[in-house]
């Protein structure tokens, strides 16, 4: 066993039992007094102050990635980030996650710990830790994430709860992992530079706004919130339907980059569709109450991703977007959603 | 569409917002004020006072469950039963669940509503609610389900911590899920009657013992526990590994009904062995410490499956079975696990 090169050991080597064993060694958090980590039959946590949130998500081979499109850290990368992401867009601080895996005997045990290791990355930053799981046989890989995590009293921020004359924030810069898709779609890049490498980043390990989420939570200024996983518009129609509204956006005020512009140009995309129906980018929308804005702004300011006004809330339902050269676009004239890598890719996004 | 009937109609005909939305309508947990069920990014719910217990588990079809062999209600009343069979094993109360399915695009609607009323019905006695989850498309049936539970500050009981002089109980009659296997493998009976029926009901609707694992706890005299979901030996030896210890148990004492006896000698089936190896029966095992034995009586009394003492915790590492007729059993002839309905059912029960 030892001579054997890692990347030769198979799961049915180790046995679920073995493998286990070694994720917890490896990726498992640290187990505080009074705490139960992996290795019994449940995660025991001290319960947190305020309530609990909890989300679940499961990542399907074929259908949410590709062994040859996507490298295993990049797969658990994007796994923990989507449900970092959730979290986030209930302005909550990530506290553990569960990790159910499913897959064939005869996988590299090594692309499964990179796939651990992958969300160890994306857990690092947020410091959540690994609590439990399950590892079973399937013909496919198949990955379920379960995340907890903390909101004070105060509560949550729903998607419902936007009013007219709220302002629209988005965090960071949506799109990107769009042309990240579209650069990969014509085969990965060796030597990625420039903005072949921002968009590669952006779609392969995306980032997860759970600061921003939290610090716009507690301000009190956010009536309404949603990541926009599935892209600006069709998350952003979620909320409106939800508060029962409609919106106004400006293309001017969506500050799209110059290098943004010049990856999409070399693309051959259209960096408004790509900004406002790209998908899979994590960032958040939120909907502001005007008369609490002055201390979103403050919160704002220390948002790594940033925060962009980018229109505002109406009585009259049905988003329409007021684009650079004055005219309106609204309707079926708005751009939707991509065919992304897999065609049931968006619908399977869709949670309950 | 209304003229189809509920069995042509497919998840593809629906999608999966149509889906979750149905799901949501008929078997979504009542949701109180200040909570947030199914329908936003994550569910919300007040801190439960003291500790958090959460677990998860995924079922894949094929290795967990066979669509030939299992009614829709059953894989879902068995998948809902495994988890608060997890918590059961913590001393934890049951509070909420979530579940993460994924579905071909041709499957019966009816077919995976059946799984979820199934759950529905696992989860009633107990008061669990359905509070989120995710579909998503895959090539085959995989069901994540997490639950979450809670105990007092006291804490939960752990797999470790069985002394020498500890009494060993056991929830219920372990075996009987191995003799519905068994009975099953044949064909399953048209018009089961006696212990036919017991077998399979035992086998196709197993019941937590949530009551029995959060009672026991509470008496402050279980010092391990564990669920004996493969089987009352091999859990047994993680509790005895766990916890640094042996243990002798007596046939005598394990009060194998005639019925019991007669459905093993009708399957050709070493009841002994059923008792101790079968696995998949979610019964509980409980190391009981004897200074406290008269606080643990006075609890199991009102335990609905019973408890009954087979055995002590010894300083010799080992287990030691004696016989009726006196004579002693150990190591290697002690029986081992089955070969379940698919030969990696009992290595995917292992879990994190």
């Amino acid at each position: 066993m030892r001579t054997r090169r890692l990347s030769r050991i198979r799961l049915s080597d180790v046995g679920e039992l073995g493998f286990i064993e070694e994720v917890s060694r490896r990726f498992g958090g640290a187990v505080r007094p009074g705490e139960t980590g992996i290795g019994d039959d449940a995660a025991v946590l001290p319960s947190p102050a305020g309530k609990v949130v909890l989300s679940t998500d499961l990542l399907v081979e074929g259908t949410h990635f590709d062994l040859d499109y996507f490298l295993p850290g990049e797969i658990g990368f994007r796994a923990l980030s989507a449900n970092l992401s959730d979290l986030a867009a209930m302005g909550a601080a990530p506290v553990c996650y569960l990790v159910a895996l499913a897959a064939p005997a005869k996988t590299p045990v090594a692309l499964l710990t990179g796939i651990f290791r992958g969300m160890a990355r994306a857990a690092r930053p947020s410091g959540i830790r690994l609590m439990g799981g399950d590892t079973v046989r399937g013909e496919r890989i198949a990955l379920a994430v379960t995340v907890m995590g903390k909101v004070s009293w105060k509560g949550a921020a729903l998607r419902r709860g936007a009013r007219p004359g709220d302002l629209i924030f988005v965090t960071g810069a949506p799109g990107w992992s769009r042309l990240g898709l579209a650069l990969l779609s014509r085969g990965r890049p060796k030597r990625p530079a420039g903005w072949q490498k921002e968009a590669m980043r952006r779609h392969l390990t995306p980032v997860a706004r759970w600061r921003e989420g939290a610090a716009a939570a507690r301000t009190g200024a956010v009536s309404a919130m949603i990541d926009v996983s599935d892209g600006v518009l069709p998350d952003l129609e979620r909320v409106l339907a939800a508060s029962g509204a409609g919106a106004i956006l400006d293309e001017k005020a969506l500050r799209l980059s110059p290098r943004f512009r010049e990856a999409a140009a070399a693309l051959g995309e259209d960096p408004l569709a790509s900004y406002l129906a790209g998908g899979e980018d994590y960032e958040l929308l939120m909907a502001v109450r005007p008369h609490r804005y002055e201390a979103f702004r403050r919160a704002a300011r220390a948002f790594p991703a940033g925060a962009t006004p980018i229109g505002v809330v109406t009585a009259r339902p049905g988003i329409a977007v007021r684009r650079a050269d004055g005219s309106w676009m609204a309707g079926r004239d708005l751009p939707r959603g991509f065919a992304h890598f897999s065609p049931s890719a968006r619908d399977s996004r869709r949670r309950s």
